[in-house]
């Protein structure tokens, strides 16, 4: 297998797919190379997905944190932007196929299209448990959400007003936190006092984490910390608990042998992931190796060992050549990857010595709510205002387009002085949505029992 | 039919049906009044429509020009805010009824839900051209005019690629002027330089309107000065142009005795409206009488002949009481039905003569582009940067809340000077549509003939 089937006139094509963190920073970085990129992706945006949580709870808009990728690039020369959606990769040919006929050759191909919800084998919950990972499944939470206040405004049923304001989030890592966070903030602020039949500060917010802690990988002063704070904004912290059963709107969990029940018409699921379809395809058409969950493994480099000039990268690749454990799945080790394979790509054009790749932890960083933030910068840990304020500038920072950076800014600091949301809207399947929520099963409840009420 | 089933106890009870200008405007003027108020709209927010083209063309989002109603009216302690859509009303018994058993008892009945497409008994045609009327309409459009844009990037058929980048706006009133003229900044300027195999510039926009000129309404110099800024944008305007069929992406028009066809994969209907579903709902349960087009003909006091305590407020209501027409569907007129009938239904409740209504019209704008609008003010008709600029000002000045004030304005000073449109997002079911762009017919060309293309 080879890289130099250009020449002069034809210079080498760098094939990216997936517009996400990875592949856009090496978009970016190669945009000054004597090489032509194309990049691949069936949205016409970057999103900017730590933000998500933020759609889903009403305080940003889809288009705040998603910078179309045409714009972002269009000062590249080289660089070509091709909707669509990557169906096959034939190594030999050293192409990748589209749908309705559309072939595009590489010399070199990035595969960064991430990494989608995992139900561990219960395909079913996700039904009633939707995960967060696009637009519109934050449009979709934010839907359910706003909703279910909605619906219990509505109904005099005691026991189906509960199950209405209850919201349970499953998994207690960064989204998760953020989730049940800001959900918190939503009923028992924001909404508060807008409502004539129900009191928004008595929903109740659970948190159900399997392990003994939230956010795991964080310094456990710092777990502690954020479950405090949680648990000041109202948020029911369940730790070691483990989900057994989604159905009917009702969760059941262990903890140690006793077995709990929920009733909660909102469920929201931020527990697990796996790899997204190109993995399957890397695995069955070139034989990648792949992990338990999907992901691709891959070389030092980022290549695949039987391919050298097919490359994985950010959530998809399993990096397992430092440190103990396998790289971790977010948007600085996706950028660091991107803007390395960029250099390495470069390096092999030119027919120097590439670099070798070394991830540098800069440390993480999880918002809770309003001043409620916790940094573990590993020589340095913080809680409260400063890490909500680094936080806070840390992702104005990478949003990618200026324009995205000042609407956000305003909106937060709009947000923050009133404690309103802006972007509380329910678009989509609106009447549908509060229309089933109200003729809906909770737990063993049949709703032909609730009786038709005049609102007071 | 009495208003006075209520005593000091049980306060006059005001039911609103719709949350758009007029009923909005008369829950807010109800604020303070000794009544109860209750305000039911399918949706949760208050739509700004006169700005939902800019939600289509990718200029602002969705939540820019929509106020969520419970926080609009947060500050009424006499009102309540029900989400949900009512399917009967029953005068008898003063009540209306929605889905799942809910029934809302009244005293004062308001019905302000307004208009949807009409398609002058060519329903089949929404399909291939839809309407502008709701915040879906917009996100629909927006998915159509970016994807037809993706698609012609990605064929090299050159019939297929002319047809992709044709954009017919059937209607030439403010609503097709302004989808018109936006497009062409779009495709001329904003988009411009960000695709490699097609030339947005070249992208063909065409204005047809049935009349013998644009903006009919308006004064015959503005209309001709609006037709001349559409041209400068690189508008085609065909007036005196009966549409006579859609089918196949092609639209069939006759001018005089010519019949001529345009093949436009996008084809967008600002042409007609007709009554929303509550007008059949009061003719066929009340007896109302209706009009042509299905609005309700209502008293000098906006009631109903035969039901003196429900009233038809903005667009749904023919006023025939004033000018020898019936007063126009729009904002303006909306308003101040919307604050009278607060002010009527006051009277009532106190027992004092209420006032007559009569519609202060202040006059009309429509905008074009960048610097170009029309103004009529009767005694005063402006075309050009001051029109656009007053333009400006009274749609900020006119949104609801004061954080969708701030935002549009800075997101408008954005656009204004980088020539940027930030919410170019295509969401929903964004990879389906492309795709059945890609592999569509128009007019007799089958896309089989379309052959497989590498990405130059």
């Amino acid at each position: 297998m080879s890289t130099s089937t250009h020449n002069e006139s034809t210079p080498h094509h760098v094939v990216i797919i997936g517009g996400g963190f990875g592949g856009l920073y090496a978009a970016q970085k190669l945009g000054k190379s004597p090489v032509k990129v194309t990049l691949i992706d069936k949205r016409n945006f970057h999103l900017f997905q730590p933000l998500l949580y933020q759609v889903a709870t009403g305080s940003l808009s889809p288009s705040d944190i998603a910078s179309p990728l045409r714009a972002v690039l269009a000062e590249n020369q080289n660089t070509s932007v091709v909707m669509g959606e990557v169906i096959d990769i034939d190594a030999q040919a050293q192409a990748v196929k589209l749908k309705n006929n559309l072939e595009i050759k590489y010399d070199s191909l990035i595969v960064a299209t991430g990494v989608s919800h995992h139900y561990f084998g219960n395909d079913q919950w996700s039904e009633q448990a939707p995960g967060l990972k696009t637009i519109e499944d934050a449009i979709n939470m934010r839907r359910r959400i706003l909703s279910a206040f909605e619906a219990a405004e509505k109904t005099h049923d005691r026991q189906f007003k509960e199950a209405l304001m209850s919201f349970v989030v499953i998994g207690g890592g960064p989204t998760g936190v953020e989730l049940a966070g800001t959900l918190a903030e939503l009923a028992h602020r924001t909404l508060s006092g807008e409502f004539t039949n129900i009191d928004t500060k008595k929903a109740r917010i659970i948190l159900i984490e399997g392990t003994d802690r939230v956010l795991p990988p964080y310094h456990a002063d710092l777990s502690e910390a954020a479950k405090q704070s949680l648990i000041k904004l109202g948020v029911e912290v369940r730790t070691s608990a483990m989900v057994t059963n989604i159905e009917d709107h009702v969760v059941t969990f262990k903890c140690g042998d006793q077995v709990e029940q929920i009733q909660a018409q909102t469920i929201l699921w931020a527990a697990g992931v796996k790899a997204s379809a190109m993995g399957k395809v890397l695995g069955d058409r070139i034989g990648a190796e792949l992990d338990r969950v999907g992901r691709v493994v891959v070389q030092p480099d980022m290549s695949i060992a039987t391919h050298p000039n097919i490359y994985v990268i950010g959530d998809l690749a399993n990096y397992a050549h430092q440190g103990d454990r396998p790289l971790p799945g977010n948007a600085a080790v996706a950028m660091q990857q991107g803007e390395y394979i960029a250099h390495h790509i470069e390096a092999k054009v030119k027919q120097t010595e590439p670099a070798k790749f070394k991830y540098q932890d800069f440390g993480s960083l999880a918002v809770i709510g309003r001043h409620e933030a916790v940094a573990d910068f590993k020589f340095l840990r913080l809680k409260g205002w400063l890490a909500w304020f680094i936080w806070t500038f840390v992702h104005i920072y990478y949003l990618i387009e200026f324009d995205n950076k000042l609407i956000v800014m305003i909106q937060w600091g709009w947000n923050y002085f009133t404690h309103r949301r802006g972007a509380r809207i329910i678009t989509g399947k609106y009447l549908q949505v509060l229309e089933e929520m109200e003729g809906i099963r909770i737990g063993g409840l049949s709703v032909e029992t609730r009786e038709a009420v005049e609102v007071a």
